[in-house]
């Protein structure tokens, strides 16, 4: 097995792909790419022995990932209490068509990550969680608007889930179809799938004379990469 | 609490939002429309005391969703076992821009649905629940690719998952800010966000001649709505 490096994650019994293992990757450039990527995360967790898949924003540092919400959250509550918990960000890049229906697929870049997640306490650390998920999401929007007062950050929980157990799943390219479907009178191909930032909708509530800030409109180019 | 009726699931103690229930809804006509367009999933299980959440594709018809992989897949057959499950599905439709950090949000759409899957077994279901995932990513393109052989068929896992307990929640609009900070030079908004299909890629090996059909040329409008 390799060992856990700077550049690498060392696969683990839970991260370690069985199936397909050549669309794994446990580089931490990849997953970190992945993670920094995506807007939203999906949660899991258990209650009362039932899974839990709950959406929610994240952001990254170094090797550490963020959570937030309502400290009234029962989601966050749970997730604070030290408990196992897996969080998987998902990018779509596009729909694979095959010749034959067995064949079709997607295109898409995923990380899943195991571990446990804690309680941000420190207001310092915490004000600065809360910049790193602000940043990863908007860019350039923390230094614009108010920040959190002492009783907003208090109804704030703030969760740190160290990357320690984590890995990449990558499939791109074309479809692979089976030799003797090659000659089938079927279209084949990618559709590459982007999520895209549209026209920014300006608040009814807005100051008058109040221009779109630069970092908003440049906002609209991130994704269409 | 309001009985289960055509138009509406039951909450129940999973499903009934404690925190912001004005964004929850258990009508299937908006978790039904929800589940159309989303393409991914993310199941969620317990494997040994520990979460795993999963992205994968998945088909609804009617009252039933379908998920599907390798029969040799570890997630597949931990998932046919009856074992509770969670799926989850999030349409992320913006950013919500504040003009103070705490009031930041998206808006997006996303359902919950607990329940437990049972494998498809009988031939004709099993074909019909493929054909059913197969049309809800990509509408048209079963008939036009050459189907499953019986051995495809026998290499592929279905599972069905009655949706009984199910939730919606959906954010939209404008950000909601603190009366005091209205005044506050920050600009303020939302930048919607879209999921869009971009030019086709032709395979490489495409049989000379041979025209992108009318479905995957209008598979690029489906998500710019």
């Amino acid at each position: 097995m390799p060992t856990d490096t700077k550049d690498r994650f060392t696969p683990t019994k839970r991260t370690r792909l069985k199936r397909l293992p050549k669309r794994a990757s446990y580089k931490r450039g990849i997953i970190y790419q992945i993670l920094d990527e995506a807007f939203v995360c999906h949660v899991g967790f258990i209650d009362s022995d039932q899974p839990v898949v709950i959406p929610t924003a994240y952001g990254r540092s170094g090797n550490m990932l963020y959570l937030h919400g309502s400290a009234a959250s029962r989601l966050l509550r749970a997730l604070a209490n030290r408990t196992p918990i897996c969080v998987t960000v998902t990018l779509l890049d596009g729909l694979v068509l095959a010749r034959s229906a067995f064949h079709h697929s997607m295109n898409y870049r995923s990380v899943v990550v195991f571990g446990t997640a804690s309680v941000v306490k420190d207001p310092r650390q915490k004000l600065n969680a809360l910049r790193v998920i602000s940043e990863h999401i908007f860019p350039g929007r923390w230094a614009d608007v108010r920040g959190p007062s002492k009783i907003e950050l208090q109804q704030t929980l703030v969760l740190r889930l160290p990357l320690a157990e984590a890995s990449a799943k990558v499939r791109n390219g074309p479809p692979i179809d089976e030799e003797t479907d090659y000659s089938l009178p079927v279209w084949a191909g990618e559709v590459p799938l982007s999520l895209v930032a549209r026209q920014p909708i300006a608040d009814s509530r807005l100051r008058p004379g109040m221009q779109t800030p630069a970092y908003i409109q440049s906002a609209r180019v991130r994704s269409l990469a």
